[in-house]
């Protein structure tokens, strides 16, 4: 029989429909279907020599020769950075002007390299760039609320292929944020622990889901995991706040992030994903109720009518049987 | 300059990115990639003569020869019919055995045939069909949410090309459902009206997101519209719950969700999209602050990282200007 379950971060059920499962082999990519890019597009306005296709930088992380981090406001910016935050409210109407920060990350000069095929210390890089974007955007009186994210092939919703993430700083903060916050507070509140620490401390205890552990960092697919493959990476330490990681945790979480995209590339062949920074705004550094985690979404199944219209996910796969799959892949 | 609209429904953020934003046909299918579907498909298990390819009937709307409309279990049911509720609490985790209701609501004999391309007629027959349906499932005592929807196309995640609508019937209530009725009573006491008939109210005095307006429902692109193109297609008597209807507001429904639909599929070429009905559970009839409806969502552009990861949207379109062009949309 299949099995609700009740996802205690979000609130979210999912019906984890055992009888429909597909093994985790299923889900990949056939070998026709997958990526092949040539290291070099000179079309590309990320690659290097067409720096100038994209606006100035605001932040580069130089190596020898040219640069191997490199952030520039998006081009195609969904929000205004120059303005004044102003909100209009007007009976049942509240909006606010659409002043923000839109960033890119090129993460590599390599048009070729997805995250999973770099050194450990290539993807430290990009870690430090958001870091520092992170608290740059934080600093702005602005801004409410920060979002990283990576959006990995069409599926995902990219257009563009070379490597690249993304920052989106906005003027509100979002009711998905306050209510998780909310949640954790009640949580806390009532249980004396962080809600976070207790479902990473119950799974690494039950050891079934656990995709990856690194020193200050583990990976694993959730209990009520909403859609196949869905992974947390989440910092052993209490963290209420990106901003909080120390230089040891962001070395960690780089070859963590790493190594669990590269179980994900290889298991399922490369496979369309996002990935987002889930945290607090700095303000609430040092609240002992949140917890950030890095979630990635591999796209292997549509949202439909019923997700949509209901908020209630249907996962045709088996999180212990998909973690255990993932920790079979080797990788360096 | 992007403007931030709010959704006082969902209370979810969207920005308008006015300086992206896509004229409304720029959203159009090419004439190469619309649907070109022959009226029977000997292989398809909803054409007439293929019954026995699914589960025996549980209701059918017949017609002189055959079936107009016909009521299957749905063949790889996400929930089991048979079985107790039961939920189980151990320490952080919640879950509840997975059964419920899941069903196939065949629109029409005719493969070819979309609701846009129905007589008004027949699109009553289907709506009289989810309400017998909706009330089977509201009757029974395991049951606490019902979810109507339709998935029209592959990026609206369906698998099957011929006419159909799905009813899943879940032993919870989604957190999603249950903060948009607690929002609305919060609404209701704080201002003494519903906050969905106030909404229509004022879309009506302003008439610039309009799509339709019949006897007994409006459509129109909501000022916080998420995605281009999506309608909400509202009863402007005040009722809580799809159940309420009665039969003159049933056959005026069928008119403007046909012709809403046939705007939509003549002015964007065919285009994927979901609909769902969007109700308080039957225990909620007559509550004065909730209001149901339904909700169209074409699947014009994609979710990526940053949807997923804030739960706030980018729309890059103009909703004042997509109403405009779907009012000019002439249909019988």
């Amino acid at each position: 029989m299949p099995e609700l379950r009740y996802n205690v971060l979000t609130r979210e059920w999912v019906i984890i429909a055992t009888e429909r499962a597909k093994r985790p082999d299923q889900f990949a990519k056939s070998e026709a279907d997958r990526r092949k890019l040539p290291a070099f597009n000179p079309k590309c306005p990320f690659c290097p020599g067409n720096e100038k296709m994209t606006p100035p930088e605001t932040y580069v992380i130089p190596d020898g020769k040219g640069w191997q981090v490199r952030v520039t406001p998006n081009k195609f910016s969904a929000l205004a950075y120059e303005g004044e935050r102003r909100r209009a409210i007007v009976g049942i109407r509240r909006t606010v002007t659409g002043v923000g920060i839109h960033e890119v990350i090129v993460e590599t000069p390599d048009h070729s390299k997805t995250t999973a095929l770099l050194q450990d210390r290539e993807v430290e890089l990009i870690i430090q760039a958001y870091l520092n974007r992170f608290k740059f955007a934080s600093s702005d009186s602005r801004i409410e609320q920060v979002t990283i994210f990576k959006n990995h092939g069409e599926a995902a919703g990219t257009s563009l292929e070379h490597p690249h993430s993304q920052m989106i700083a906005t003027p509100v903060i979002t009711t998905q944020l306050r209510d998780r916050l909310f949640n954790a507070l009640e949580h806390f509140d009532e249980f004396g622990e962080c809600i976070f620490c207790r479902v990473l401390d119950q799974e690494r205890k039950e050891g079934v889901r656990i995709v990856l552990e690194t020193p200050h960092f583990v990976s694993f697919i959730p209990f009520a995991c909403l859609s196949p493959f869905s992974i947390l990476v989440m910092p052993r330490r209490h963290m209420a706040c990106f901003a909080e990681m120390n230089d040891a945790e962001t070395a960690d979480l780089a070859r963590n992030l790493r190594r669990t995209l590269a179980k994900l590339y290889h298991g399922l062949g490369d496979p369309d994903y996002n990935y987002v920074v889930r945290t607090a705004p700095t303000e609430y550094c040092g609240v002992k109720y949140y917890h950030w985690y890095v979630s990635i979404i591999p796209r292997l199944t549509k949202m439909a009518g019923f997700e949509l219209g209901s908020g209630m996910f249907i996962n045709v796969s088996l999180p212990e049987e998909n973690a255990s799959f993932l920790r079979g892949i080797q990788v360096q």
